[in-house]
């Protein structure tokens, strides 16, 4: 029988993407509680193409085998090993109230209300732009952390290239920014954001058409004291996107919020990030929160790469594409990053499978 | 009237730490919730002398009094200038359920209820080793958060220097770890750790004095699949706990837990600690949740440099000291490192104050 480690270099060799142990460890975990391929890839943490080859490693050492290409199953051989190794199934403590964010969208009731109110018709996600809106319990989340780290209200507030999710419009609808400056590149959002922001009189807040690839004109630098975003896991697209936020911010205290999540790239390409954030760009961390964006599967996901390397052909039941939220603070002498961005690997890399 | 920048700087020169802007408008907001400094400094998420020195600075510009050393009110300048500002009262949307930690300590109300009862008697928190213990519900909802990510059931795990929390008690009394190491330097907590677990027959756990300015035997490097700590938050501290707890992991995937706050250190400090995390020890940071570590206000809290740098004689009535709780995971190539460490500066440096 094949060890852990001989699995994940398997693994490895089959998707073409890093993957150690304690992964494939996870997979089988989520196993014994799920054959959904899709809860695997939520409870296991790891991008699809990772994911997908540990589950096609494990069925080539006939380790588990696939009912009719939808159901997931470890067959005695699986779970002969699974017992011997002491891997139990995975487990969940979530808080139930909160939905495990720490805050409940609840908490301020009139504000959610009037955003499912006014989003009834939002424009749905489309592949162009690798959109994936967020549930509104998490835009309502979103906003409720914003406000209670003192980032929301008489605050300049720029939202980048993420209005899929409308948390520029969240934001607008509490009416405690100072501003609000929505830039996307999709015109269907804009105009959306615009419609509302016009019959509702909100009159500090604004939406454009922006494409981030290219460098932000000088007048946007130093402008606002919160950037929020969303950007696609790409090298090349955070420093467009969070880069590019920062390079914003009027100064040391300035703060920027935004999804990062494990379902498109690794654990290893998250260590570079916080490299650039720390050492390049001159932020600190302070809050990771995974979990906290919760993503409606998107009408296209059949199209996708990850509905190809997926060892099923079952679409997801459930909300199994999640990311983690994080909050970040710029420190004296941080870098206001602002170069042209090509268009290669913006969207997808190896790791990446959503859009 | 001085502007925030001002304000800032003049509390940079009565504290001697690091002080920006945006930290004076957090005191200002917390002043507008509570007058009680002890809340405020939880608030505005500030070492206490950043948050004494700041409130020292404002009360010499005749923007705030404090009553009978006691209560903190800002007078009518003051008032007048956080409404010119636009800054607002400070709002708390947590989570009542789980205390705003994404996981309720009541998911597991039997380990909970068995924790309580078999610590009763605890030994109290001493200044002797920058004690301080966090709440019951704060070590169970831990043990459940370690079991959520995988890192609990069947792993050898390590709890060094931070058994006042009786975390790694904890641990092993789910009796799902395949082993587990306490080691601390207070006997008391070693001996009280052994007394349980032999009364229990646990027998996979035990509880060891040490003292971690000295390096570790070889035998305890490579050893463990998971550490947990919570080190004093000066830099040769964070090495000897943190440093050497990466030591300890057996190979990559392997994985760390810890609490760091900003009460005892800046957001400048934490950027350091991030740097060397991710760059020189081969980490990557998976999570960081502010305020999940709640301590008990301790006994000697009036021996404090905290008590004596407070702009207030007035004691803590509620908890007011949290800590974020950090989980890393380890990356092929991660740094061993286990030196030796020198007393000076351990426990207390500039921005410490609470030992």
């Amino acid at each position: 029988m094949k060890t852990l480690v001989e699995l994940a270099q398997k693994a490895r060799e089959i998707s073409g993407v890093r993957i150690y142990k304690k992964n494939v460890e996870a997979v089988l975990s989520a196993l014994l509680k799920s054959g959904d391929f899709w809860e695997v890839v939520d409870m296991a943490d790891l991008p699809v193409p990772a994911a997908s080859g540990i589950v096609r490693a494990l069925q080539e050492e006939g380790l588990l085998f696939i009912d009719d290409e939808e159901n997931i199953r470890l067959t005695q051989k699986g779970l002969d090993m699974v017992r011997e190794l002491g891997i139990e199934t995975f487990v969940d403590y979530s808080c139930r109230a909160c939905e495990g964010r720490g805050i409940p969208f609840y908490a301020h009731i009139d504000l959610y209300r009037e955003f499912l109110q006014l989003t009834k018709d939002r424009p749905k996600a489309i592949r162009d732009y690798d959109q994936g809106s967020v549930t509104p319990e998490t835009t309502i989340a979103r906003v409720l952390f914003i406000d209670s780290r003192g980032d929301l209200r008489n605050k300049d507030i720029l939202v980048l290239g993420a209005e899929d999710d409308l948390t520029g419009l969240a934001v607008a609808l509490t009416r405690k920014a100072k501003s609000v400056l929505v830039i996307d590149i999709d015109k269907r959002l804009i105009d959306f954001d615009n419609r509302v922001f016009k019959e509702l009189g909100i009159d500090n807040a604004e939406a454009k058409v922006w494409d981030l690839r290219n460098p932000f004109p000088k007048d946007m630098l130093g402008r606002f004291d919160v950037f929020v975003s969303d950007p696609p896991e790409t090298l090349p697209a955070f420093r467009a996107f969070i880069g590019r936020g920062i390079a914003t911010l009027r100064e040391e205290g300035g703060v920027g919020y935004f999804g990062l999540t494990l379902r498109d790239s690794s654990v290893f390409r998250w260590r570079d990030f916080q490299i650039s954030l720390t050492s390049e760009f001159g932020v600190a961390i302070t809050d990771i929160l995974q979990d906290f964006n919760h993503y409606i599967t998107w009408d296209y996901h059949t199209e996708t790469k990850a509905a190809e390397v997926a060892p099923v052909k079952r679409e997801p039941k459930t909300i199994w594409y999640k990311s983690a939220w994080y909050r970040v603070e710029v420190l004296p002498g941080f870098k206001r990053w602002n170069e042209p961005i090509s268009d290669d690997v913006f969207y997808l890399d190896e790791e990446g499978s959503t859009t």
